[in-house]
Parts: C-alpha cells; sequence; structure tokens
C-alpha cells in the first residue's frame, strides 16, 4: 500500500509525475500489463468500497438536486464495472504502442539513425460526471507508458479516491512508480495544473463543450478533443433515396447525445421534392423536430431555421434541413458552418463522392453511410483515447497511438560532423531493414 | 499577373487563404511541380529586380545602424538565390507527401476504411531578418499544399515584397489560387494573426529564442518550432576518451551559432582526470572558455560554472563542464535543464548507452556521435521545416511530413449502425491491401 499524499502543491505534484514518466519510459510490454491484470483484479476485489463511495456520492448529489442526466453518468454500478474491467482485459491484448521502429537509415557506415516511438510524458486528464472514465483514460495511459493527473468531477468525489486508490495501489504493487497517477481534487489545481506546461505535455478534458473550449482557452499545454460535433449528411442529386432516408435516420437518432450524430441535413435542389417528404415520414416516427430553411419550408412543413441554427450542436431529436444549388455549395456550407468533424456524401456518383471526400475540411469523411461509424471502436482501433477535431498531432477517432510521441535515436562510433562538413565523408542514407534493440 | 490587394484587413486575408487552402487540397502533384518549376525560372528571371530591392534593404539597414550579423542574414546575393533556386529543384523530385494511404481497413463487406495523408490547411510562417526564409519554406508549404501567411522583419521588406510577388505571380500563371500565398507586412498584422486560430491551422516561426517564445506564449495556434537547443554530451566512465575529444570539439565548435551545437558537458567522476585535460588542450586551440564546476575546477584551470549556465544556450565559444557522479546523475541533469533538443553519450558500454537513450527526454539522443548531426538534411529528408521540441505532432528534425496531417475517408454502401448495434452485422476489421483511389 503507497502513502498518498494530500496536501501537497500542485507544482510538486505534477514534478513528482514528471519523474515517474521518466521512470515509466523504461517499463517493459510485461510489466505494464502485468500491472493492468493486477489493478482489474482489484477492481474486482474492492467492488464493495467502489460501489459504496459511489453511493454516497449518489445520495449526495441527489440531496444538491443535480441534474438527472448527471445523476445517471455519475452512477458506478456493476455492470459499469464490469465494463471497464473487461476494457482493461482487452486493453492488455493490444500491441504495445511504445518501442516500434518507425524508420531505420544507416545515414553512413556504423552511423544508424531510428526514429523510435516514445511515451509522451505527463498527461492531464479532466473529465466531468463519469467515473468510469478516470479507469479508461488512466488505463490507456499506463498501456502507452504515461504519467497522468487525473481531475473528475465534485460530485464524483469518493468514487474518484476510491477508484483512484485501487489503481495506485495494484500498480505499485506491481512494480510501476508510486507517482505515475495523481489525482487532482480541487478546482484550483486544474487551474494551476493548465499553467504548467513545463510538467504537463498534454491534456485530454472530456465533457460538455463548454468545459472543453474553457480548456482550450486557458492553456498553452496542447489539448486533445473536439469542442464541437456539428455533423453534415448531403444528399447529392445522384443519390439513391431510400439509401438516404434510412442513412440520415441512423446517423440523426441512432443516439441524439453524441458528437458524431447528425445535425444539419443539405439536400441538392434537384432531389429536394422526391426526397423530403420521404424524410418527414421516416423522421416523425420518432419524434424529430425540422427545421428548414426557406425552400424546405416550401417542400414540407417544418419550423423555420435561423443562422444560428446552421452553426449548433443539438444533440437532440432536431434537424436542420437546408436546400443547396450544388455540391460546391454543400462543400463551403459544410467547411464554414461545420466543426471538423464528421460529414457524410450520399451519392452514387464516384466523382461528386471523390470530390466531397477530397474538399470537405474534416477529420471523417464519409460517403453512403451513417455519421455514426467515426468512433475508434468501429474503425478496429481496439480503444478510444478521444475524437479530435485538431489537425496537429492527432485527427478522427484517436486509439494508442494517439499518447505516443518518437525520439530519434542515432548510433555512430566516432562521427562528426566536421568530417562531412569537408568533404572528406559522404552521407550515403540507405534504408536499414531492422529494428532498434 | 495577379492584382496584389494590400488595405485588406487581416481577417479577410486568412479567411481567403483558408479558402484557396481548400482548393489546394486538391491541387496534383504535377500541377504542384509544375508551379516549383516556375516559380524557380521566375526568379531567376527576376534576379535583378530581386537582388536590387536587397541593395536598397541594406543601405537603408545600414544608414539605421542594424548589427553586422543582422546585416549578414539580411544580404541576399547571386548565391544565396542560385541556393534557394536549387532548393527548390531539389524540392520538385521529392515524393508528393499528400494522398498517401496510411491505413486501410475492411470494416465489413463493402464499408472500407482509408486514413489518408492532406494538407493541414493555413500555415503562418514569421521570420526575422532571412530573406531566403521566405522562399524555403513557402515553397515546402507548396509541395505539401498548404497556403501560407507570411511575415518577414521590416528591415527586408523590399527584398520580401520582390520575392512574394515573383512567387505570387508564377504560382498563379501555373494555375494556382492567387491567394495560397499572403504577404503581411506589419506588426499589427502578426499580432492580429497569432488570434485567428479560426483560420490559421499551424505558425513556424523562425528566428531567435525570445522571438519563438514570444509567438508560443502569445497564441493559441500551435507552434512548430524549438525555443531553446541547450545541447549535452555525456562522456561516460567507459567512454573511449580519444573519440570523446574529437566528438565534444566538434560539437562545441563546428558551427557555435547553431541550436544544435553543445552548451553542456557532463563528464563521469572517473574518467575527468583523465579526460579533462585531453580536452582543455584541445579546446584551447579553438579558443574556447571553459566554465566548469568546482570539481572540474580541481583539475583544469577554468572559470566558475553557476547554476544559470547550466541553463543558457551560449552559441558562443562557451563550454559549461560539470563533473557527475553516475550515468543517472547525468540523465537527471539532462531531463531537469535540457531543452529536449539533442543530446550524447560517448561510451562504449552497450547497457550506458542503452539507458541513456531510452531515459534522455530529448527530440535526438545520440551516442558516440556529434550532437551537430540533428538536422534534417543529414538524416536524409531532403527537406527541413525546422527543428521541434514539441512532443506533439512533429519531433526533432521535421521534414515535409510535418506540414501534412490526415483525415479518414470511409466509403460504404448504405450502410447504418443501428445494424450492428442490434447485431443483425458484425464488423470483421481486415487489413485491405490497396491504396485509396
Amino acid at each position: 500500500m503507497v502513502r498518498i499524499v494530500i496536501n501537497m502543491d500542485m507544482t510538486t505534484l505534477a514534478e513528482n509525475a514528471k519523474k515517474a514518466a521518466i521512470q515509466l519510459t523504461g517499463a517493459g510490454t510485461a510489466l505494464k500489463n502485468e500491472a493492468l491484470a493486477r489493478i482489474a483484479e482489484a477492481l474486482d476485489k474492492n467492488r464493495e468500497a467502489i460501489l459504496s463511495a459511489n453511493l454516497q456520492d449518489l445520495e449526495r448529489s441527489q440531496a444538491e438536486n443535480l441534474a438527472a442526466p448527471l445523476l445517471k453518468r455519475l452512477k458506478f454500478d456493476d455492470a459499469k464495472l464490469n465494463d471497464v474491467i473487461e476494457g482493461i482485459k482487452s486493453l492488455i491484448k493490444l500491441d504495445d504502442p511504445v518501442g516500434k521502429t518507425l524508420l531505420a537509415t544507416e545515414m553512413d557506415e556504423s552511423l544508424e539513425l531510428y526514429r523510435v516511438s516514445c511515451p509522451i510524458g505527463v498527461i492531464g486528464i479532466i473529465f466531468e460526471s463519469r467515473p468510469d472514465a478516470l479507469v479508461q483514460i488512466s488505463t490507456l495511459c499506463l498501456k502507452s507508458g504515461n504519467a497522468v493527473l487525473l481531475k473528475g468531477g465534485r460530485e464524483a468525489a469518493l468514487t474518484n479516491r476510491a477508484l483512484y486508490e485501487v489503481i495506485r495501489n495494484a500498480s505499485y504493487d506491481a512494480g510501476l512508480p508510486e507517482n505515475w497517477i495523481v489525482l487532482l481534487e480541487s478546482r484550483d489545481e486544474v487551474n494551476e495544473m493548465l499553467k504548467l506546461d513545463k510538467y504537463v505535455d498534454l491534456i485530454i478534458p472530456r465533457g460538455s463543450n463548454e468545459f472543453v473550449r474553457y480548456i482550450m482557452e486557458n492553456s498553452r499545454i496542447p489539448v486533445l478533443g473536439h469542442a464541437d460535433g456539428i455533423c453534415h449528411c448531403y444528399v447529392d442529386e445522384k443519390a439513391d433515396l431510400a439509401k438516404a432516408v434510412d442513412i440520415v435516420l441512423d446517423s440523426k437518432t441512432q443516439y441524439v447525445a453524441v458528437c458524431n450524430a447528425l445535425e444539419t441535413l443539405l439536400v441538392h435542389k434537384n432531389v429536394a421534392e422526391a426526397f423530403l417528404p420521404m424524410l418527414k415520414a421516416a423522421l416523425e416516427k420518432k419524434v424529430v423536430e425540422i427545421r428548414g430553411c426557406e425552400k424546405t419550408q416550401l417542400i414540407i412543413e417544418s419550423n423555420p431555421a435561423c443562422d444560428k441554427d446552421w452553426e449548433t450542436e443539438y444533440l437532440d431529436y432536431i434537424l436542420s434541413v437546408k436546400i443547396v444549388e450544388s455540391l460546391d455549395e454543400a462543400i463551403d456550407h459544410i467547411n464554414t458552418y461545420g466543426s471538423g468533424h464528421t460529414d457524410a456524401i450520399i451519392s452514387e456518383d464516384k466523382e461528386n463522392i471523390s470530390k466531397f471526400l477530397e474538399y470537405v475540411d474534416s477529420g471523417n469523411v464519409f460517403a453512403n453511410c451513417s455519421t455514426r461509424f467515426s468512433d475508434g471502436f468501429k474503425y478496429g482501433f481496439g480503444a478510444e483515447v478521444g475524437i479530435s477535431t485538431n489537425k496537429i498531432h492527432a485527427r478522427g477517432p484517436v486509439g494508442l497511438e494517439g499518447l505516443v510521441t518518437y525520439k530519434y535515436k542515432l548510433i555512430g562510433n566516432g562521427h562528426i560532423v566536421g568530417d562531412y562538413a569537408e568533404k572528406r565523408k559522404q552521407f550515403h542514407h540507405k534504408p536499414l531493414d531492422k529494428r532498434y534493440q
């Protein structure tokens, strides 16, 4: 059992995490997987303590009149605990993203260059009420060799502390440095962390759009994540309209509260009269409110859409609809109002598809399928750190490889640059068919 | 000849560049190379106008008493023009970094996922006096399909404008959108650009440390570059001391004014008495000032080093020297005072080498060779955008691939997520052995 120090200032906590991160760099796959196995086991063993901590959080939050959807997210029961334990077991089976040789070049005789993947360092994770996020992201960090500073919501304080203690103790028993994981428990600490770019290499916020935007605006540390998911479907004049109805319905209603759900539908003017009535009939069964542009309102009964609608992520049973003159107008609308998350074209025309996929400037661009497919698990990554609308570092659904960077290792035998500058020697840059050992 | 609009506000300029960037996404390799060839040709044709603009800049700057090293960097003569033209010709020969299929997976029958490299979008380039930087970086951006906002030093205003007009006209004649390249000419515009994260995706500053740090501290836009290059050599107790002398001498003196030059030498206590006098004799020939720790001063005559020396990038004929108790102390010193740029161990012991390369948290970690090797051209990348001490996106010397990101393209045939959620269908995630077409 490790001693958990509470009254330590944020800078010291971050400095300790940095030191642990350096040690963790050298932890091999076997040690990391052993630690993960022990964490899974310990979560199961401490089931009672964890669930009872969560009950106390729930009772207190109910008494404080926390909104029902937040209470639902706060709840951490047997089923959720089983889910996170299963998640850890699949994580153990995934390839270690650290130590991969990404490039090997013989620059000259006995001068070998390797680009090798390595952990990023210290990751700051900030999440709102869901306690399962604490387990998911901290174990992803462990697998990729990173230290973590964790900050959860105040309403989940006892659950988070219980989970944290289990993870910290189990991983320490397996041989990891004790400070690889640190729990922050006050809002002040978070604001301090946002300033510690000397120690913290990346921040991953999980929560509402406003929350993510707050983080992005208040830190110089790179942030991995997305603030908005304003996703579009464009029904082309060459669309198969029956397919289009199914795809739009699935994109909008399969799960409305998520970032890859459809928010705005664009319809080519030449198919609007045929398509919109079919769509309306289908959407009515799911009680979806339609907010249409002026032209849409002439074809189907709908509420009027205003400019604000084109830039709104409803996360609700509402769909804004706009009739466009051309594929170009659709692309331009998406690049103007979209959030670079996920956008789809429905068309049987190869050229139109290819143009849409090329010119729509989003992390995920789809043809003839639902926007709901943009997800690390559905993509087959085995894990998802988050979905990024950044263009730098990692874009779209991010798997474990989003938690690693690389370094160049150059091995010589007394080589100096003067010999090359003065032409006594020459580089030959041959690709090497071997891994760094 | 395109009309160059001068009095346009910064937001409009950036918005126009963003639109051009979208168009540029679809420019194929042939068109981009054609534009590069025309730029090379036009630079040659307009030699006289460019050099005479530079003469005016030089005369004005001399009259304003610009410091001699800055005047030297400002000078743009026939030789420098030939260099940048040669640079463009080699750039044409490099692989197009855009359109590469980085991953291809069949998620299910007729549901194909591709990760394809694409341009980042709009890059803001800010550089100090050297006008050749304008040509180098804007042509790297063109090759990688990005639009650029350029801001050079005031002292080079006429040279920069001449180069810009040549590049803009030649590329427009080749068929590129006119606004892919925009020249900013006032300091106010730069400060405005730093706020335009809606349009500008990445900033690459080239200049002094203070300048780069100013940019980093005043923008939310990601910055590619390094503020400091505090590079170390560590002479291990198992070092071949003759090799060590050569490597330290080359690292320190082959070119002192650059970021990958050596600043601090760490020496294991067991070899200090044998090594330091040999080194001192060699350094004396190059008139290098030694600032030693207390123990160093007991062995060789040297000025005293203070704490500040360990965190100083001299860029001059000065070397700070510290005797350490162990390899661990050396690693810890580097991780505490270094800037994550380039650090080398000199040792004949495989385990010590391997430990150093593993635990030193820098973009370039070397064994038995000079720190001066960390450079995109020496690494064989064919081009260098800059050297990054970031851990996010690109680290170490950055070639053209640092100017691209990727997007996921998913091609289905009416696929909806509901079928998978309700188990009517299952993903099979087979790797696809083909490229996105």
